[in-house]
């Protein structure tokens, strides 16, 4: 038996765990990702917790290589660029930290291309060539898979499907422009689309008596699930917004599948029905039937550290 | 020295060449597509004129290998599907007939796939590994290169950029549904903006005096040129759209390039500077400045044939 380590940097915990070539995490454990004043000293503080979790193994193999996904990261120079929710600002070379700090292989990608490769080794994409990956949680992240392979573009930063612009002078994004698919879809996009209905319809919906910035997406399913009108036309233009956008987008890839992962995708039907109908009804006629719509077989796993420790093996087994 | 042939099949002519590896057309000849009852026929038709092509060359070596260009040709199978502009109808397995019929390997794709892998192997992109290369004649076609390798997608039709939908209850399109991109960014999408100009601003322009159905796309870039306003603004409409679908594509792709060919792109400034201007103001910050905008460098010469031979070479080269 060999085993890999993945690791997951969130804007608030990070997550280590070693994972087998059957995807079972052997040992798992969260660090404090804000606790680090420099890349350093957080490099560091993983590379200890990596020996620490290691040691509790019985008879381990060594550590064959460290896969990391994190926010902005980018698989070509092994660096975080600029992401948003983390304290270090600027371009971090942070494979090549870790590299030093543990001795170990180390390579690095965003969190929603980890999470493909994860679904691609350990998940529901394991028969599928050509399929993305969604993420839809506080953002919309993606990764395409193309003939079984990550598809980076020349940048590194291919697959950003929450920045494609779907509304002419739309929503505000937070990367500076308008009308992005994930400020519609995402789990903020969800609520900003409550606020939107809100405004439309007045305040007939249970909703209307809770705080914005206290609900969830999931009170907006339970809402939808008790009856709700106004929760339930909230997923319906969410997953009509979605599936317009993967119809051109499997214009485009002639994807065999596009799986959607995270809390939005939790919604089950609420958001699946509509996204199905309106991607179909959409889809180019010679793609018509080609493209299925599936749910992560990860969402009850921990798939970032799956995705991250996937990398790795797939790293491990070309060199 | 070896040579292979291209083979570019037209709804009216269907060219044929012999190409060596450095991009020389040592012979041409064409003959009339609509000539021939089946594709049966057709197919015979090609090989008799290949072999008069190879005997008029002094001491020749073998055809190594052949590859078409087709409309709705897919690479995977060898077949032409429902070519709407072409007289044998259903799936026609040419790739095969044309193989039968020569006893040389045969390799078949569409047209735009061809010209991208022509682009790479003689064109403008032979340093680039991710690219795209766009088609602007009676529709907007396109090809894809990720990592050096050609999308084709599950089905291998990937690579519909002219059927990304970006009008909704747009412009009625060839494909059944509405507001695709090439009912405006081709030359017939050209001529119905500049129908649509003309209910905006009635009849002022000299353009106005000409039936839209003798009217050309190079009529619309000569009134611009001598300063027709309407048939600048028609040219400005038209890039700004390309370059709003350049820019969403970008954030998929993450290219070096997109490489423009075809009538429309012989409009030069007129179409490259709004394209360009629209593209780089749409741009994800992250990739700004990361992709260029240019004229593919076949233009003037015989294009889809050595588009067709590169797909051969390719074919040959990895046997």
């Amino acid at each position: 038996m060999s085993i890999v380590a993945g690791i997951d940097i969130g804007g608030t915990n990070t997550v280590l765990g070693l994972v087998d070539r059957e995807g079972a995490i052997l040992a798992e454990r969260s660090i404090d990702t804000t606790a680090y004043p420099d890349p350093e000293s957080f490099a560091e503080a993983i590379a200890a917790s990596l020996r620490a979790l290691h040691e509790h193994l019985s008879a381990p193999p060594p550590i064959a290589g460290i896969g990391v996904g994190a926010p902005n990261g980018n698989y070509f120079s092994g660096t975080i660029e600029e992401a948003p929710n983390l304290r270090w600002k600027g371009v971090i070379p942070f494979a090549d930290l870790l590299r030093d700090a543990t001795g170990i292989d180390t390579v690095l990608t965003n969190d929603a291309n980890a999470a493909a490769i994860g679904e691609m080794m350990f998940g529901a994409a394991s028969h599928f060539r050509d399929f993305a990956l969604v993420t839809l949680g506080t953002g919309l992240g993606s990764g395409f898979v193309a003939g079984g392979e990550l598809l980076y573009g020349s940048t590194g930063f291919a697959g950003e499907l929450g920045h494609v612009i779907v509304v002419e002078q739309g929503r505000r994004c937070g990367c500076g422009r308008r009308g992005c698919l994930e400020t519609y879809v995402s789990a903020p996009g969800l609520l900003r689309t409550v606020a939107e209905l809100l405004s439309e319809q007045g305040f007939g919906s249970s909703l209307s008596s809770i705080p914005l910035t206290s609900l969830t997406a999931a009170d907006v399913a339970d809402a939808a699930q008790q009856g709700d009108a106004l929760a339930r036309l909230a997923f319906e233009r969410t997953g009509s917004l979605l599936g317009a956008a993967l119809a051109n987008t499997a214009a485009l890839f002639s994807p065999e599948a596009f799986i959607l992962f995270g809390g939005l995708a939790r919604a089950g039907r609420l958001l699946f029905e509509p996204t199905q109908r309106e991607m179909e009804a959409r889809m180019l006629p010679i793609l018509k039937g080609s493209v299925r719509l599936l749910r992560s077989a990860l969402m009850d796993r921990n798939a970032a550290v799956l995705g991250a420790a996937a990398l790795s093996w797939k790293s491990v087994e070309r060199a």
